[in-house]
């Protein structure tokens, strides 16, 4: 049994809690935010407190809190040489205190408030600077139904910012469709099944190997078409730089 | 029951074949295409020809072929008044010779041949220039288990567009995203879950809610490191213009 105490009460904190409250090895001993306020829902299932010098002993203190906070939090803790990891893709593991040892426990996923998550899905990513630690935390993401991979500071980083290019930015894309169906009255639901499928296909083939349309087969009268038809300088110039980027790794100019 | 004729040998062709072949009120009477051989695998199923004085008839003569076929090879058929009708997304319906009686019938999804489809879940655009012939072509899209919508010219050209967006783009960043995870020896792999998490997040919120990220937050520091991280100068201006793009959508400067 491995015994956790959960620091913050964002979006990735709770789907922590309700993955760990699911599984039959984690014990949640306590759940700890600056307002208690936002944790009084769960007031009735597990200890909560926003008072630092009352946190519980435990086997780890998971700080899923804004990348800003995770230094300064670290420091607070009233006590040295547990096991602290933060949850976030981008800062440094050494930003953590050390007179705690120190570890990662990045959960690769866009997480919202609202949309349910199959978490067993999420791969966990983990770093340690406790070589001893290891075990744990991959007890931690097995026990929670999760795959996981220890990475390097450089290679989660490095994840984070692929991360931004295939879920933030895909996700603009799809915001710029959504804007250019309003604009002629077409219903976004129609692109949906193709936005899935996109998606599904490199389940079984590569990016490259997935690609279509105009800008791979260098089909000028199409392209030339689509510049034509689009009333938004900003969506022009994002058509024209990633229409360029497909043609050079396809090949065309 | 609705009699058909296929004529070309592309993806699309194939995908409609065996979608109309489950389908029990459709009958695929002929399948026509320039070169025989392609084929030649169906030859035991269905008759197939590559005469144009052989053609059967039929209730709808389908022209799955490229783009720059569609025009020359409606003038080619040799009989007047039936139902013929394009699948392509941007064609005008009014490149199809006028002797016939036209139409479009536009599967909107990404189609390879390699890549299975539940062809169940592809919407159909349909435009006709003959009123009464709309019912047909819903008919024969219910057929085949699909959903169709029936829609303009100018909307089927700017929903071609929306979905490069949706498909072609979006796929280009996960080709971006599968060349940063190898450049630090990451396994693309461990990207796959929020890429379908991505998607599958717009069935139940806006594009425009389910964004997150440094962008959406205008977290300059995390911008700041991801630009700092990127080698190739091109998936840099690629950054830069998204995250120029998320902010204005999301009301930031």
């Amino acid at each position: 049994m491995i015994s956790a105490v959960l620091l913050g009460a964002g979006n990735v904190a709770t789907h922590l809690y309700k993955a760990f409250k699911n599984a039959e090895t984690i014990t949640v001993v306590q759940w700890y935010n600056r307002t208690i306020e936002t944790l009084s829902d769960y007031a009735n299932e597990i200890a909560i407190t926003d008072n630092l010098a009352e946190l519980k002993e435990a086997d780890i203190y998971i700080m899923a809190v804004s990348d800003d906070s995770i230094a300064k939090l670290s420091q607070k803790l009233p006590f040295e040489n547990r096991l602290v990891a933060h949850t976030s893709g981008s800062v440094s593991m050494h930003d953590l205190d050390k007179k705690n040892q120190i570890a990662v426990f990045y959960p690769l996923q866009t997480f919202s408030k609202d949309a349910e998550i199959d978490f067993t899905e999420v791969p966990i990513c983990i770093e340690v600077y406790q070589k001893q630690n290891l075990q744990l935390l991959k007890d931690l993401a097995k026990a929670a139904g999760c795959k996981s991979h220890k990475i390097t500071t450089e290679q989660r980083q490095t994840l984070h910012l692929a991360a931004v290019f295939a879920n933030n930015f895909t996700n603009q894309l799809y915001r710029i469709a959504h804007e250019i169906c309003e604009s002629k009255n077409i219903e976004f639901e129609i692109l949906k099944p193709l936005i899935i499928e996109t998606a599904k296909k490199i389940e079984e083939m590569s990016p490259y190997m997935a690609q279509t349309g105009p800008a791979k087969r260098n089909d000028k009268k199409t392209i030339k078409r689509h510049l034509k038809l689009i009333e938004n300088e900003k969506h022009k110039a994002i058509y024209e730089l990633l229409t360029a980027s497909i043609k050079k790794t396809h090949g065309k100019r």
